[in-house]
């Protein structure tokens, strides 16, 4: 049985970069930039006034003295400087006219009556130096900067700087085709009303929540019974999309037909069992252009698998960054027996520090598992005990 | 001007509670959740074999001791035990039949060959204890128990509980009608062609990418001069909306004419101004059922007071739990004039363990400001220095 970091490390060998579309800005919130992205112009575009306030020359400012002003020049507006013309009244994100490079805050201006040549203003400061209150041209960046390279998931400060830009359609990694089949004779829609030994499909909604994070909208869900007709057909069907989600059926029961159905439709095993827990009897195969994720049929063994590997392959196959590692400080101890990798719920507290708290359940197929946690923490493969303050890795949900 | 924590207090007193509405379950994602739910049944509904094996009566009990046994029971199957019946080959779900009270796994099982009563049977485990490899009916919840509360928000976990316990509808709270202006002489459309002077209107998407973290696609997005009739046309009738946010317009210049649009359509003013870097001159004001927010035009302004502001007011508008507090070392020391309350962009990073690191920027116009950082870290009025390995409250995006 290979460890929790060979599985991944295989299913990260067969991600295989999905292709590109153009979406619109307003519509790409969570997608994959898969462009880079350069700076159209120097930002700021102009020597930008950072006040409101007047702006003149720092060559020959000295304190009280008057200045002569006739214009006001607002944001989105441009001057040129007049002949004689020594101050001007300027506005927070105008651009400051060639010949000057100084603004001084209203605050800081002692307004005159006016005279025969016009309005009067000195100003209380001392000195001044060049540039104050001025975000100068490209200062920020320079035309033909790159800003954003492909992989880069957008967010709000990424839709931000690309609406600055001016990119009202920006490429994206295609999102994949993706089926989703629960197995199981026990299993009923959740619409359904269950009898007492059966229970409703919780897995398709687990595994389409967590699609729904990238954007990916399952193209079918299907409860299937542990019955070979219907199985295969199901099956052969969902190999038509890029990615097949089983759960249930994989482990060592006369009556879990997955792995042998996938067999003889002829998807290649990559592995099946990992030494990880929850999660140990997931089955990964290959045909064609096809990824099949066999999960477990435990809800907590579906969401695991779905964070530790459903998760890193999305993220591979839309070009995207992975998550990156996070540790934190744990609170009590966890002891493991074995060699496998151990993954439990967990919740951030604080109080001066945040730290992880473990949320107790009753295994695997315990309904609760996940609820009241932020992800989960990794016990790893050679550790016996975590003791109180360690710092533990973190995956948050 | 009041303080952070008193705008903060101000703008939470004004939130009231919207009304809530059934949404099927697979589009509940990231809504909140209006009403309690409890468990239908217990669960688990039925005593659940954890195992593949065989199910046997721990009271008689002996190592090598030959079983019979003639039926297999699945998951989706219930049999009652037959007069003399002593085992049962059993699969992982199915539910253990009454009079029955141990799982043997089926890899501690030998089976021998058939005699005249059937198929045999023995286990080479020295001793049994009642209830193992067993989930217990009701030993995750009992029927009627309360399992979620208003104000959760619907993530994996929460949809999977939900749809465990045939939730196939669920009452969330309705989202509020948001309307967005984006004011200034110098905005232009993000796909328009600007002049030198003139920038793009990035604010409008940075408050959308905002509220679709929780679902809200605003009614109107509009850019509007600095010009009194058009503005207050606009403004009028963002009004009608339960939400109106503007940004720009709200600080000192002659052509900042928000504050004043607003007073003179009757809303009232609840504070202009708080002691806060970026985001000094935010106006938040009420009419009727309209809440008003008016933030800064710099985009960084925009993205820390929708993050310190605006999303607290929409959680609690929505019944939603805020955001807990998080505390983080950070590396490196950061100097503070002044009382004001600071926010400033961190980035997470990890060796040994996870840290806050700044990210550079010129000011709160940058455009990169928010690029590359995870969230916004606090620097407390109250404090002049923040010190490497200082825990410092963080806020992520």
């Amino acid at each position: 049985m290979i460890s929790y970091s060979e599985g991944l490390a295989k299913i990260l060998s067969y991600a295989k970069q999905f292709s590109f579309e153009s979406v619109p800005l307003k519509l790409s919130n969570n997608r994959v930039l898969a462009e880079e992205v350069r700076a159209d112009r120097d930002y700021p575009p102009f020597n930008r006034s950072a006040m409101d306030g007047f702006t003149i020359s720092s060559s020959d400012y000295s304190e009280n003295k008057i200045y002569h002003y006739r214009r006001e020049l607002p944001a989105g507006s441009s001057f040129q400087l007049e002949k004689g013309e020594e101050a001007i009244r300027i506005m927070t994100g105008a651009p400051v006219p060639i010949g000057l490079d100084v603004v001084i805050k209203i605050e800081d201006s002692l307004l005159s009556e006016e005279d025969n040549n016009g309005k009067r203003v000195s100003f209380s400061l001392e000195s001044v130096r060049p540039w104050q209150n001025i975000a100068k041209k490209g200062e920020d960046l320079h035309e033909g900067d790159t800003v954003l390279l492909p992989g880069h998931t957008l967010g709000t400060s990424e839709i931000s700087m690309l609406a600055s830009l001016g990119k009202s359609f920006v490429s994206v990694a295609v999102l994949p085709k993706v089926q989703i089949i629960s197995t199981g004779n026990e299993i009923l829609s959740i619409d359904q009303t269950p009898l007492d030994w059966q229970i409703r499909d919780s897995n398709s909604y687990t595994i389409s929540s967590i699609l729904s994070k990238y954007k990916i909208i399952p193209e079918s869900v299907k409860n299937i019974p542990d019955e070979e007709t219907l199985l295969t057909e199901a099956i052969a069907k969902g190999l038509e999309s890029d990615i097949l989600i089983l759960s249930g059926g994989v482990s060592m029961g006369s009556l879990d037909l997955v792995p042998s159905i996938l067999q003889k439709l002829g998807v290649g095993l990559v592995f099946h069992k990992v030494q990880i827990k929850p999660g140990k009897p997931i089955w990964f195969g290959k045909r064609g252009n096809t990824i099949v994720f066999g999960m477990p049929g435990n809800p907590f063994s579906v969401q695991t698998c779905s964070r530790i590997f459903l998760e890193p392959f999305l993220r591979a196959s839309m070009g995207q960054k992975q998550n990156p590692v996070m540790r934190l400080p744990i609170s009590g101890t966890r002891n493991k027996k074995g060699s496998f990798t151990e993954f439990f719920p967990v919740r951030l507290d604080t109080k001066d520090k945040t730290y992880l708290s473990t949320v107790p359940f009753n295994g695997s197929g315990d309904i609760r598992a996940g609820l009241f946690s932020d992800g989960l923490a990794v016990h790893p493969s050679d550790s016996v005990q975590i003791r109180e303050g360690d710092w533990v890795e973190f995956l948050p949900w």
